[in-house]
């Protein structure tokens, strides 16, 4: 059942997204002492995997919810995949950001075709402004990571990965708000054969690593990291999909992650966010456990100011 | 059977080179007008397409003079490719480099186990000091550019590109020592229909551009440019292929190398050197010429100090 709605969910948003490449790099082999194959969702469509839960978020609302649009509040990734998806589709889509967003990132989702509406930069403003646009327009509220339409559709990156490596041992993603995850495990549990999943998260956003031990959703303390996509929490919906299938998750420093954006930068000559090399500083900090394994590390996004790079 | 020569070279590297990848770009397609194909040597091993020819170069010497070794006097990409291609195929190599060279760069090559010889940073030490060698060992000189086998070996780029493409209007390539566009028109005129090849050039480093008008091999009189790679002058192997088979070479201003470079980061998520970015910058400048046509750049390479872009 969960099989078939995984397999059809590919389908559905192939025509919407790109079948990103996986990479790999000999030194970088070298250094783990295992094979690394590198999903790059870095060259998704809007420079991050969010894409593929937008649209099959999308595609599952009715065609009367359809015609009146889709809501989200978010200033980062989530906010270019929705407008993108959403045009993709012929639905309109209303994209709340606080005023102090940078004018570069109002830019590109304005540049898709969304309605922007600007809020306060608080938590209150912000939900507040989406209750009253959702009221105003009729449009409904898409969450950008507790949410089952998109965590499955977050899945079908792994689904692809382990679709040409089918026999993976572990496959790595980063932890923010939980949507990415979640779906690589749903994908992992059905397409792997005991492909185990691991999380990366920044020390200074601990959250999920503190609901593992702890067993319910807890909050950041601190939201000390350069990784700007993984400081929200995670949810009622993909947090008992993530306990259930996460084998563990790994904190690592803001040194390491800075260091291993670079690695990346450096061998493979391509752009990632400090989010997406929180995974890969997870896996090189713990060598000992990945060493003669077959490693798929999802590199969740490419979006970054160059300059203001941290090296 | 130029063309034989150009498939059997294909077939003999294939194993000690990584078959690129091509990207697209929908925004980059809509800013040119055109459809644009980028073969991404920045992505090949030792992060350039010299390993193409520095491979075949090896592999056309005789069995005495591989047990011998091979010299090549650079600090660029050309050093690091010839050492990985000699060590693949278990041949010595001599690298003769500035000892101003950065240590970055010394460490890459030896990383690759070529054995280093520092010269001082002038042509008559560089010179003198492969003489030298080349004395001393019996090792065999391989010029990175003026070099028929290097130059086959280089056409493969173009190759894998049309067999992929085969209908491109246009291939574009960076022009330095003119390995590259030489190896680049012989693959156009064989495997291509009706494509023509185009060169790009830094203004600041122009010795090609007004060599096609001369008719005779000309010397930069300046080297104001950020494209390092592109500096070198022309050969007599190479230039009466660019004579004959290249279009028409266009000159870039540093400005634009850096703004294309800037935006094939930001839209592509890849990292790209000034020199490559010398071609990108070529297209974006003479837009009515590529508009309504398939194009194909050649991103030459993606090895640059990460702690000095320009942007």
């Amino acid at each position: 059942m969960l099989k078939t709605i995984l397999t059809d969910c590919s389908k559905d948003i192939s025509a919407y997204i790109h079948h990103t490449p996986v990479h790999t790099s000999g030194s970088i082999n070298n250094i783990v002492g295992g094979e690394v194959f590198f999903k790059c969702e870095n060259l998704q469509k809007t420079g991050s995997f969010k894409i593929r839960g937008a649209t099959n978020a999308i595609l599952h609302l009715s065609d009367k919810q359809k015609e009146k649009g889709v809501i989200a509040h978010s200033s980062g990734n989530f906010a270019q995949a929705l407008a993108l998806a959403a045009r993709n589709l012929n639905v309109k889509s209303y994209i709340i950001m606080p005023n102090t967003a940078p004018a570069i990132k109002k830019d590109a989702t304005l540049g898709y075709g969304a309605t922007m509406i600007e809020c306060e930069p608080t938590i209150s403003s912000r939900e507040q402004t989406a209750s009253k646009i959702e009221k105003q327009t009729g449009a409904t509220f898409i969450h950008p990571s507790n949410n089952m339409d998109v965590i499955v559709g977050q899945s079908t990156a792994t689904r692809e990965l382990l679709k040409e490596y089918p026999d993976l041992d572990i496959v790595i993603t980063p932890v923010g708000g939980g949507g990415l995850i979640a779906g690589t495990a749903l994908a992992a549990s059905c397409f792997g054969k005991d492909c185990k999943v691991y999380g990366g998260e920044p020390a200074g956003a601990d959250d999920a690593y503190r609901s593992m031990i702890s067993g319910k959703i807890e909050t950041n303390i601190t939201t000390n990291t350069i990784a700007d996509g993984l400081i929200s929490m995670l949810g009622d919906i993909n947090f008992p999909i993530i306990r259930k299938h996460v084998e563990k998750i790994i904190l690592v420093s803001e040194e390491e992650i800075i260091d291993s954006m670079k690695l990346i930068f450096e061998r493979m000559k391509i752009i990632i966010e400090p989010s997406s090399a929180v995974a890969v500083a997870a896996m090189l900090k713990n060598k000992k456990e990945f060493s003669s394994k077959k490693i798929g590390v999802i590199l969740s996004g490419g979006n970054v100011d160059l300059g203001r790079l941290p090296f």
